[in-house]
């Protein structure tokens, strides 16, 4: 999961830098596991409730997109890093439903970087996540600012 | 968890509405079993790597916080609704961890309600939620538009 190479730290972040990840395979199984803990609406449980809805069939909580995303960004990129969690998240947006049996890919793209004004030992990465079905539909974006440790604290960026 | 209230419509959600929801309990062990699933941070994981952090403890995921969320407004709101889904989300902020033992509380504000323009079957409101802990300390802000089907198609709010 993790290339053997060197930690990220918040300087190694550049504007415009693309990485891709995945893909990821989405059981049944595991959509309607999610969906009955945490989003147990009929068109995220029931063949039959999907069809019956827009989505056109069974899809995927959007929230559960969100955790498969997170899940690829903190193997391809959060743990081999100086990650200090994030303030929030920008915007989502759900594009296409994920169905049963979707391999998914992400695309990380790097918005912007800046250091943060108070806190001299972190600096903030905006990025924008791309979540694609194996048709090479985007199923969702999503735009978040994520805090990373600083390699050389209250130095410049390099 | 539903009131034996009437089904909930668009034209049911006025702007300026204020309900509220909970206490939903978080034990140490569901925020371990999302972390380990979906964010696999060593600060979601392990109180000494909590300690560590700019968190000061173990703290749950903010996904987690989202789909706690979540089903805290399927089971008030949308499960006893026209719920037809939502476009994304317009804003999460993590204001305050949420930890082991907390007892979560949900508060809902319609800020918005418009129909939509190409479907005349629904109609969207934008709420804005609140979590906040037993301490009375909000944890995470959280806006996004649903998605609801209208009792009239087509006709105007009342």
């Amino acid at each position: 999961m993790l290339d053997p190479v060197s930690k990220l730290y918040w300087e190694d972040f550049v504007p415009g830098a693309v990485t891709a990840y995945g893909p990821r395979l989405v059981t049944r199984a595991e959509i309607v596991a999610f969906a009955t803990e945490f989003d147990p609406q009929p068109f995220h449980l029931d063949e039959e409730a999907g069809r019956a809805s827009m989505f056109g069939g069974l899809c995927a909580s959007g929230w559960h997109s969100c955790c498969l995303l997170m899940r690829m960004a903190a193997d391809g990129i959060l743990l081999n890093s100086s990650s200090m969690g994030a303030p929030g998240v920008d915007e989502v947006r759900w594009q296409a439903p994920v169905r049963p049996g979707d391999a998914l890919t992400m695309r990380a793209t790097v918005l912007e970087t800046r250091p943060s004004n108070t806190r001299p030992e972190l600096g903030f990465v905006t990025f924008k996540f791309e979540l694609y079905n194996a048709a090479g539909a985007c199923a969702m974006t999503l735009t978040a600012p994520l805090m990373f440790g600083r390699r050389t604290p209250g130095g410049t960026a390099t």
